[in-house]
């Protein structure tokens, strides 16, 4: 099985995918700027889970033991956390869940430099690396109830289709169902939608609004 | 009840929409460049609908007329279709279906300069008109099965909350449930999904991919 390395694991979206992967078999390292709190968390999800399955780590050293890095970090923290790994993640595949939000606005769609943070993110960590965008629109306190399956379909970008195909991988492991969604430049979709649900939260008064593609079974 | 003018009303899209809320009792005038295509196209939905529901104007003539001035254009005819009806649009709402697609290319989100069609029309046209995004997900395929609810909600978003709230029963009255997405910016997320759902069409083999927001009824 595959080890996964979630940068950013400690906060609450990194740790239920954690706690999802881990429960599926996967060998899930949690990554934190501090190797202590790392350590710390994945102790706690353990102790959640009933067994050992987590193990914590530094950033860097957890992007450097794992076959597929997860970036799980808030965009004022993207830039500085994949140039802390960028000699980690040559040769994988990064996926990476940033939405560019920019608080306290978090309800406004919020376009940066680079077009899409997963765009930023590719560029940040040049060619070699194969980013996928994905998980953007997932929320994070359905994303904790364990036994229970996520109503939301993730669209997966990236410009390599292997690559995508071995997320959609990853997505249906956490119980949800993953799209091909088409190239990295498509991720604008999927992170500018995450301030719109989280508006919808806010207007129509409930927690976890998410997508479904709908359409995929007609006339099959 | 409200009259609307569906400019580039002879198109797929513009025409299903049009019979919908012909149909709901709204007195509905096609627009297009050539007054001639307009009426023709005009009388030819007349025909199948049964009843002399519908007329057509060239585009400024339709404006003129309408309460509700809504554009559905192919983004290449955006800019030149918007000038040529700024002063018919004064004081008015203008709904905004345009999808910034680059064909051949489109299966891919393209940004354009104004970060969105619909930010643009507002520059465009000047604070003075109400601009609304809207419509952008659906399949025009769907909205011709005039008998059918078509399977995709409509985000409609809009800096006015009061015309958020007109276009949502515009929404419903074509058969569709409209929600709340936020400020006019936020027509990123809508825009940039339909080259998305363009891709899934191809990927999976089917011909209307739509969306449906998830959610709503949890804790309620």
């Amino acid at each position: 099985m595959k080890s996964l390395a979630i940068l950013g694991g400690t906060g609450k979206e990194g740790a239920g995918l954690a706690m999802r992967w881990a429960l599926h078999g996967y060998r899930v390292i949690i990554g934190s700027r501090s190797a202590e709190k790392a350590e710390t968390r994945a102790k706690e999800m353990n102790g959640e889970l009933g067994a050992d399955y987590l193990s914590g780590l530094a950033n860097a050293a957890a992007a450097d033991r794992a076959d597929i890095v997860i970036l799980s970090v808030p965009y004022n923290a993207h830039q500085a956390t994949l140039a802390s790994v960028r000699e980690q993640c040559q040769g994988k595949i990064l996926v990476d869940l940033t939405v560019p939000l920019q608080p306290p606005a978090i309800t406004q769609v919020n376009l940066p430099g680079g077009g899409a943070a997963a765009l930023e993110a590719q560029s940040l960590l040049g060619p070699d690396v194969t980013v996928v965008a994905a998980f953007q629109n997932v929320s994070a306190v359905k994303l904790k109830k364990l036994g229970q399956p996520v109503d939301c379909d993730v669209l997966v970008c990236a410009d390599d289709r292997e690559a995508r195909t071995a997320v959609i991988e990853l997505v249906a492991a956490a119980g949800m169902r993953g799209l091909d969604a088409g190239l990295l430049k498509n991720a604008v979709a999927a992170e500018s939608l995450t301030p719109v649900l989280l508006h919808i939260n806010k207007t129509y008064g409930v927690q976890g609004a998410g997508l479904r593609i709908t359409g995929l079974d007609d006339g099959r």
